[in-house]
Parts: structure tokens; sequence; C-alpha cells
């Protein structure tokens, strides 16, 4: 291309190529980096590469192919194929909406990320010349070579079992297939009369549930979502006596990895069945997880996770066909990716939130805390990021709460108590109230600390004159429901034990996010963004957890809710090359800070113990409710 | 490295280094391209870098490594280890044998090649560091990273097998073990104390013997042999009768699979034991063979193979773990890596012949006649060969011969008719004969032609006045041995028949060189070498095989017997990467002609039906033996 080239012009963008006369359309806009669809490669047989030209002089003449799939009023209208038409001249090209290969958005909650749709998985038509005796090309080599050629790759890569079936499917299918291939690798040949609909799933297997999402990968869209319960709660709610008894030996390891295969399977099978999907069609699977989790999923024995130094197996990504992990609900020749993983207490899950909030790609500095059992702290921006995993234990689900519950249906999830020491209070559902959930136990400890029945010790003030103070043989309690308001006829309450076990929580979570702002040099100002991650976080009022002390004192302006990042990560992976390369960034600028192995964790976290805090000074904007 | 380094001399080659002064001897070597052992990387810990020099004032004071690792007498005598001793001024080491990394060579019989032992396979010796709270670096990348830096190295893969093991072989070994590599792969993971055996094995699945080389991958040496007949013959002698079988259905498939994976297994037992060797030592097998036997054992559909345009489904080599292949008598963990193949009739043993002759190496032109029911032809030098197959049918293997039967006991394998018609012969073993093997089937034709019993139509003389003309229902018969000389008490006699089939089968062949040489407009005079290979042909006396064309007539000088080539190869490509890379160059050179769609190929086998031909200038040195 010498200076005398001619100029493209596409529209609506504005991109501009410089190239020979005689090039095509298409080959003009990957030159100018305009993307274009093109399911056949260029060959005038898929019709999708449509570009409008005004000006028919500047271009080739109208080729059969052309005329054959473009409609009589497209032709009016200066519709051509961009892999037909060749440059003349100097030219502008309208590339239309259908033709151009558009970002999706995906939606974390506040958060909103646009994301290229480009998937690790493709699915193309390939019509192959006969073998003839002048031409005998081996039939593997015959298809490769041609795949090659129309995608201009080279080297590809195939699975064993396409290999064997191959000379069948090729003679029964008349030399006309669909081939399915994941990056360069050739995972299935189909009849040439296959549709060519592809699917994935994103899945999160949480210690509690497995969340999955169908995911149609030519459009990016979610089609359909499911959740089950993880089986592997009969031998434990939480991860600890999970891995205990997997550790007792293989054949236990075993039968938790085979109760979270079947999980998989079921809530595979009830998302296909809702979308009305052959299983068959479904290519890929993204799997994010923590990482015991991830280890029991892959069958690695899970024990040194919970033995110091908390050594995980392996931190890479990896990839297996899903007939090797024994997943029957999609395609068995289908590739299972499992996310890498941070450490040992900071999963995949943990790499997903960060790709789902992009918090990887900015230069500003966020702070990500995604609160579960236990909670995982990042905090960082694209140059430089950090992160810890701190027990925080179950106080947040309700668990070792006197009247503590989960956030379902009966739950108090929100209160506030009046200036005259009433208290309000929203339940979850129609009916009584028949406990707490997490954000409602935060609601009343930092309502007492606000009007002065608890002080900064987080002890009940003894002088307390309200009724609702209750002396009993445990000690005080705080009265949120009379015996006539609740659903079970006794009054719901919030103990001095309570109390102490929200403060061993926020401690844990506040020392963590401190530890991580020191190490870095970043104060409450440097913070941008501050992310609340975990299904939990959607109902925190971030006034109280400030109240509290259990984030750090950062404008609520700030703070972003987003959910469960973990299976919004897993599908950005699965739609777009892009976000999954992204991932390597993630893991080359993070690292990992053990805060058993902090000198200042012990004093951080007695300090913090305090409400919100033993330093008031950290907590400028809590100060006004301080007697 | 200035100009005003060091220079390190190593005999006994003269190679040398310029170095800076603190440079280890190894490090020197590597420089030099003079090879050394060095097991553990250069840590001081194998103990197999040894060097000798005479001037210790050139070279730093001894390591404790080497009093530790040097006997009294060695260190009397100079020897150092290079990788602890560094280079203080100009200095000479003498490199003992031991330390070498010795070629090893291969005897092809009547060739001889040098193979550089570098197996694809290695094992290597890892300590690793603990992990502790302040260094949690996973498992699977504190071993790959301690890998890839001792052995220089990046981007190592790793079998899910080897992960799913990790976490309990590391800590059950102490952080110390033996890995075990192929190529770039970690395939197995070991206790530190294995000791450091590594063996393969090289196979030639032979349509009717299955042969077998257990070689130690560290010295090169074949130290057993073994071979079974293939147990595939239950479904028929031949090769069409097995696709037939098999192309029926996949039922039929898969029970010809498993017999050659029983056979295999079987022919694997008997040579670790004759070896005393644990099959689990056993990390790589190369596999040659026929298209057919190749399709078979991978379990491809072989129908293809036999219908025109005889398309076999893959040409490239493939690898796939032992147990994937349900190989159980090696390592299962181990390689299974099959030859490439060239075409429907070129099997991965033609590609073996010219690794083993080293035809692709040469600027000379050479013709490769690989002799069986199938024969292969090969013809060309290192920028370009051509090949064919020619169905030459089971002649030579003593099939559709009235006394044939195959080289076994009891075989008369030479003969020769005197002057006044008498026969002499010799027979393979002790006892009178009771057939012709098919070089003596080929020395009786070529006898009685020179005799003029028969005439260039290889018809019989009526006139003859022999006794040993015997007139039949059938026609003529000459007679090779009386009565009373055989074991069975029957004349062993030679039909007009048997001389029908035997011009078949030597036009088929003669024809196939033919039309290579006229393809590549080369003449029996720019032929450089021809190398007869395939069992039989080691037992055919060259003379003769020129007297009835059924090879070019090329000086006998130039003639050599290659026996089993198929094997060689195999052997080759398994201790030697040089060899193995060599395979892609062969595929790239070599061109396959097929001898069904070539125009000639009708008149070439009829002129060649004639004896020797029916142009008789083709055959000078054969004139002086016309009447």
């Amino acid at each position: 291309v010498g200076l005398s080239g001619l100029t493209v012009t596409f529209e609506p963008d504005g991109k501009k190529a410089r190239v020979k006369a005689g090039t095509t359309v298409l080959q003009a806009a990957k030159e100018a980096s305009v993307s274009i669809r093109s399911e056949c490669g260029g060959r005038g047989v898929c019709g999708k590469c449509k570009g409008i030209i005004r000006s028919a002089d500047a271009v080739s003449e109208m080729s059969s192919a052309e005329k054959k799939l473009l409609s009589q009023p497209e032709i009016e209208e200066g519709y051509r194929l961009s892999c037909q038409t060749r440059i003349l001249s100097n030219v502008v090209v309208m590339v239309p909406s259908e033709s151009r290969i558009e970002a999706s958005k995906i939606e974390v909650y506040g958060v909103e990320r646009k994301v290229e749709i480009n998937p690790l998985v493709r699915k193309i038509h390939v019509e192959l010349k006969k073998p003839t005796l002048s031409d005998v090309k081996p039939d593997l080599e015959r298809l490769l070579e041609a795949i090659e050629e129309q995608l201009e790759i080279g080297l590809l890569e195939f699975g064993f079992d396409v290999l064997k079936e191959l000379p069948e499917t090729l003679r029964r299918s008349n030399w006309n297939v669909a081939v399915v291939l994941w990056n360069n690798r050739v995972i299935n040949v189909e009849s040439g009369d296959a549709a060519d609909e592809m699917f994935g799933m994103a899945v999160d297997i949480g210690t509690s549930k497995i969340v999955c999402h169908l995911v149609d990968l030519k459009s990016g869209e979610t089609v359909a979502v499911g959740s089950v319960e993880n089986p592997q709660v009969l031998y434990g709610e939480d991860v600890v006596s999970r891995i205990t008894y997997a550790s007792m030996g293989n054949p236990n390891l075993n039968s938790l990895r085979k109760l979270v295969v079947d999980g998989i399977d079921k809530v595979f099978g009830e998302v296909c069945q809702k979308a009305g999907i052959d299983p068959n069609k479904v290519y890929e699977a993204v799997v994010v997880g923590n990482t015991a989790m991830h280890h029991l999923f892959l069958g690695i024995q899970p024990k040194y996770l919970a033995l110091s130094p908390y050594t995980p197996a392996i931190k890479r990504s990896i990839c297996l066909a899903a007939k090797n992990l024994d997943i029957d609900s999609m395609n068995p020749r289908g590739v299972v990716t499992t996310f890498p993983i941070i450490a040992g207490f900071v999963g995949a899950d943990a790499v997903a939130a960060i790709l789902a909030t992009g918090m990887h790609e900015s230069e500003d500095n966020a702070l990500l805390v995604d609160i579960g059992t236990n909670t995982e702290i990042i905090m960082g921006n694209r140059e430089d990021m950090i992160c810890c995993s701190c027990a925080s234990g179950p106080a947040f689900e309700g668990a070792h709460i006197k009247d503590g519950m989960k956030a379902v249906t009966g739950a108090i999830e929100r209160l506030r108590i009046t200036a005259n020491l009433e208290v309000e209070y929203e339940t979850i559902g129609v009916g009584k109230p028949r406990g707490l959930c997490g954000s409602a136990v935060i609601d009343a400890v930092a309502e007492m600390f606000k009007h002065g029945i608890i002080d900064y010790h987080g002890r009940f003030n003894p002088n307390g004159t309200t009724p609702r103070l209750k002396r009993t043989d445990g000690g005080l309690e705080f009265i949120i429901a009379w015996q006539n308001e609740t659903a079970t006829g006794k009054e719901i309450t919030v103990t001095q034990k309570d109390i102490r076990e929200i403060q061993l929580a926020k401690a844990a979570i506040y020392s963590g996010c401190s530890i991580l702002m020191k190490k870095k040099k970043l104060s409450e100002k440097n913070v941008n963004t501050l992310f609340i991650a975990g299904a939990f976080g959607n109902y925190i009022n971030p006034e109280n957890a400030k109240v509290i002390g259990l984030i750090p004192d950062i404008p609520t302006a700030k703070i972003k809710f987003v959910g469960n990042t973990a299976v919004t990560g897993a599908k950005m992976a699965l739609i777009s090359r892009k976000a999954r390369k992204s991932i390597n960034s993630i893991l080359r600028v993070v690292q990992y800070h053990e805060l058993a192995a902090d000198p200042n964790f012990n004093s951080e976290f007695i300090n913090a113990l305090y409400i919100p805090h033993k330093i008031i000074d950290r907590f400028s904007s809590i100060k006004k409710y301080l007697l």
C-alpha cells in the first residue's frame, strides 16, 4: 500500500483505511479495525457482511453471490456484501447495525460494563472438496487445512474423538460439515445441516449454592438462569467441614466431587430445559468458586488449604473436556474452564469479581469487599493490586446470632431506632417477623450505638432506662420486636453475645481493609470506589456499616453494591476473548497478602473491635453520633 | 564477554570458548557446544559433569560438593565437577568419556547411522522449597517454576492426573521429587528416591507380527527384543480381510483394536520381564505400522483405505497417553506416539524406513524397496522424494505358490541349477526340505531362465529334454527336489502357474520403480544406493532378482539389505529428538504418487511381465544370459 492508495471511510465510526485498488471492503474493514460479521470467512456464502455504498461507481459490479443473498429493497438502498465488493476509488461505506460485531452490556448491579462478543467457541460451516485419486489428502488434514484457510489461522489442534469419527462423519455429511472450535482446537464436527447454535454456561460453585447462567454465545445474552443447593451440604454447611471430610481419604474426596458434579448436571439440565436447548449445543462451561470448591470440583485433595501455610494445589486456569470431569449435561467434548485462583482463601470467585467490576482496567483505586463467611478484600488499580482474606465468620448470614436467620421470608432486613427508642423495621415478605438477617443485625448494633444504648466497647449501658432493655440470666438484651409482634410469639432480641459476634466479624473485615490500605500507603480519601460484593452485601445500609466500623469511612456516593460478581465474571470470560485474556493481567498485578503473617494484624484487629474503632479519627463522618 | 576474556579448551575435541573470569566450566562447555552430562542442572548434586584439569591454579578451589562426590584417586588425577569449578585463567579441560553425552550407533544391517541420545523423555530430580506463610506459591506453580529454572525452559505443560496427586506426592516425598517430562510436558511426579531409570518401546505393528524393542533411554541401547503374532490374524491373514471385517461396524472395529492392544500388552510384558524392568518405568512407545494397522490400533475406521481413492483418516503423527489407548503394560501416563503416514498404502513403516536409511539426509539418490504383500517404493534424496505402493501380493511369502512356504525350518532358501541341469539347494535348519520360500522361488525362476528352461515370456521350453521337466495335467513343472530328497516324500516343483505368480509380483514391483524413476527423470545410473527392506529382503540373491527383473539393473555393490527398518526408525525417534524432528522434513519432501492414476502404469506393467523385461536394454547386465 503506497501513498497513492485509495481511502475507504467506514461510517458511523468514521474509521479510515488506505488500500490498493481491488481490495475488498471486508479486507479494508480489517485494516481500519472495523469489526464486520463474516461467518463464512469471506466466501460470499453467509451474507452477513453487508455494507451500504451510495456511490456504485467507486466499487466493483455486483457479483452473483450478492444478487442471490441481497433482497431487492436492499439492492436499491445500496447494500453490498463487503467480501464481494472491490474498491476502485475513494469510497464511504456505511456499516449497518446488523453487520456490526456488537458489544454487549454486562450489568453488575451498580456497574455496567461493555464486553465485545467474541467467545472462544466458534462454529463454522466448511465445505470440503471430495478426495480423488489425484487428491488423496487424508481426512484430518483436508479438514484442518480448509478451516485454517477459511479462518486465516494456523496450527489447529483437534480432539482424538473427533479424529476417530472423522472418516464416517465427513462421508455421511457429504463433505459438508459444521465445525466447532474452542480457541484453536477442533472439538466437534457435526453434519453440515446442524443449526449453528452454540451456548455456554457461566457457573459459580458456591459453598451453599451452585448458580448457573445459560448464555447464547452468538448474542452474548443470558437465556436462562438457575441455581441448586450445593449437594455437598450433606457433609457440612461450611468449607472447613467439607475439607475435613475430604482429607480423610480419596473415597471421601471422590464422593464430594461426585456430589458437586451431580449438582452441576442438575442445574445445567434445568436451565437447558427451561430455555428449550439441546445440552449437546453447550460447548463450554466457565466455572468459578472459592479455592476449596474449585479443588473439590476438580477432585484435588483440599486438605492443605486448611493447614498452615494454606497452600492451594494450582493457581492457573485449566481447561478439560467435560467428559473427563464426568459432566453429562453438556456436550461431552465441550470444554470446562476453571478460573485461576489467587491463594488458599482468595479463590476463582475473587478473580471473577475483579473482572466483573473492571477494577483491573482503571487508573482509579478501588476497594472490593466480597462479604461472606470468608471475606475477600482486594484493593488497587490496573497497575497494582493487593488482596487478602479474613475469617469474618457466619454472623452476617445469621449464624451464631441468637435470633439470627438467613435473608429469607420472615427475616427483618432493615431497622431503625427512633428518638424515643422505639424500633421500626421491615420484614422480607408478608407476615410477622421470625428473626433478624445480617443487615438488620448491623442496623441494630449501629442504631443502638447512635442512641447510646451500647458504648464504644459494644457494652450495654447499664443505666439505660428504656423498657426494651431486658436483663436475663445471660446479661442484658435489647428487644427489637415484642412477643405479640412476632410469628413465633417470642421476643426478637439482640444479646450482648450477638454484639460480640458482630464486633469480631466486623473487626476482621475492617482490619483486613486497613492493613491493605496501609500496605499500599492509601487513605480513605484515595479510594475512588468501594465495591461491596456478595449476595448479602446488597441489603446492607452503608451508613450503618460505617457506624459499626465494618467498612472504612468512605463517602456513601462512592460505594457500589455489585452482587454476585462471581457468575458475572464467569459470563464475561465465556463470551469475550478479551475479558478472558485480561484475567492474565489480573494475575500479573494482584499480590496476595497473608494477614496471619502480618505483624500489625493483632493490634489492628484489637483496635477494630471498638465501635466504630479505637482511633476515632479514622471515622470522622461518624463523630457526629458520639456523645 | 570481551576480547579480554579467558580461553577454555575442551579436549579431546579441541573446542574452545572465551569466557569471563569466574565462569563455571559447565557454562563454558555450553558456549563451546561441548555436551557434558549434568543431570542435576549444575547444582553439584549428581556428580556427572566430571572434567579433568591438570593446572589446578587456573581454576577455583575444590568445593565441598566436589570433595564429597569425587573419589580420592579421581582427585589425585585432577578430576573436578564442571558445575563447581570456576575459571580463573586460560585452561585446558579434558572431558572423560563417562561425562560425554555420546552418540549411539544404530545398525540397519548394511547401513550404520549415528544418533545422538537425546530422548523426548527426561527424568530429573527437583528439590523444592517448602511453602511458608510468606511463600504460599501453589504446589503446581512451585513445581513447574523449579523445573523451568533448572532446565532453563519455559511454558511447561502438565497432565491433569499429575495435578490431582500433586499435593499428596509433594508432601509425602518431603518436597524432593523425580519429575518425568515428555517434551515440555510433566507426565509423572515420583518420590525423590526413585532411581532415574527410564525406558521406551520401539514397536512395529506388522500385519502378521508385532515386533518390539525395549530401549534404555539413558544409554540408547536396546535391552530386550520380543515379538508376538498379531492377534488380529483371527480375522484374516491379510490387511484387506481385516479392513472388511472392521468396516462391518464399530463393534468389529473395536474388537480388532482390542486384539492389537492385547498383543502389544503381551509383548511389552514379555520384554520387560526378560530385562527385569518395571513396566512403570516405560514412559514412551513409538509405534509404526502400515496405514491399516495404524488405523486399527487407534480405533479409526479403516474402511476407506480399501475404497478408491484410498484416503487415510490422518497423516500427521499423534501422541496420546497410554491409558487413553488402554495400554496397560507401560506407565499409564506414558506417551504413545504414532509415526505419521504418507498415504493409504504408504504407511508409518515407510516413514520409519526413510528415517532408518537416512535417505532424507543424503544428497545422493537412493531407491528403497520394502518388499511385502504390499511393496512400498521410495526414491529420491534430501531435496525431493517420491513414493508409491504396489500390490505385489503374497507370492514372496510363499502364498499362491504350489510348494511355497514361509522362510522357516524346512524351507529351501537358496538354489542353483548347474550346467548339466542338476539342482543344488540350501535348506533352513537341519533335515530334508518341505518346500520353497520366496528367495528360492526367485532363484528357481532366474536359474531356469539362465538355462533356457523357460523363455522370456516365462513359458517352459516345450523342447526341454531334462528329466526334471515333468508334464502333468496342469501343464509342465520343473522338479527342484526329488521325492526321496524331501521330508514329505513328494517332489518339490515349480509350476507354470508359480512362474506366472512371480511374474505378476515382480512386474508390479519393477513397474513401480520404473514409473518413479521416469517421473524423477532418473536412470539406473543415477541411483547411488538401492535399499532392500523387509524381513524377506535379506535372503534374496540380488543377481537373480535382477535376472527376473524384480528390481532395476543397479550394480550389486550398490545394493544394501536393511531388514526391518520399521522398528529401527521407531527406535531412532525414541532416543533422538533430532531424528524425530527430521520426520517433519521427510514429510515435507516426500510426494505420494498413485500408480492407479498413472497413465503409463498399464503399459509399464505389461512390459515388466517379461523376463527380465520386454525392453531388454533396461537390463544390460543380464544380456549375457540371453541365448
